[in-house]
């Protein structure tokens, strides 16, 4: 099996502090520091659940991959979902194969973790943004 | 901490077969059989990953609940998250002292998995249908 655990759903947000409302506030569940990504164009925060983790993302700078989302959706919304796999560049080959796109260069890039990550086009992966993530 | 683990991620889509094919075919996932709701108006797969599940959703009959949702996603996407909780009162009365909405009649009722659930409102978080179900 190609895929392994959900490592996390990104919810991307205009601001995070309603994200801390809702899930530390209201829901009670334990959240991580707040990370700056300047080169990812995003600030984000992890909510910690039993399983696995929801990743809030607002936007940082100008020209965040996240903009247009939230003009889209701007009481926030889920962005994408997170898979982990084994070897990422094998995935990638089978994908590809399969006729599949891999999105940007197709050459996988460190993601918000320091792992390799590639992302895939929702419109072949019904309507779902999904990021493939490199964890051994 | 009112939250326990995510439950499962639904997905809504118009023919159960795309999603059998990308996450059995593709990704190589475990699938359960097809399980036809007619009280919720959707047939249901659980893709099983290892540490959650997917939940595929397929309309059934007319004025299926999520008929409306695939007019504006027509290529399918998230439709809503649910996560576990230990005791649905308590939870829906914590809720609605802060002021937020439960959808419905406001008394859970039996999901899928025949246990009671109930519905939060997108608006009030970020953007996000969630899905509470008690688990003892």
């Amino acid at each position: 099996m190609m895929l392994k655990r959900l490592n996390h759903i990104a919810i991307a947000l205009n601001n995070l502090d309603d994200g801390i409302n809702i899930y530390k506030g209201i829901f009670g569940a334990s959240i991580s520091d707040r990370v700056a990504l300047p080169e990812h164009g995003v600030t984000t925060i992890f909510v910690k659940l039993k399983n696995t983790n929801i990743e809030l993302l607002e936007p940082l700078g100008k020209n965040s991959p996240i903009s247009n989302f939230l003009i889209k959706n701007p009481s926030g919304g889920i962005h994408h979902l997170c898979y982990e796999v084994n070897d990422i560049n094998k995935s990638i080959e089978k994908l590809k194969r399969k006729g599949y796109t891999v999105l940007g260069s197709g050459i996988p890039r460190k993601g918000a973790h320091g792992k390799p990550v590639i992302f895939l086009h929702p419109k072949q992966f019904i309507g779902t943004l999904i990021e493939l993530e490199e964890v051994k």
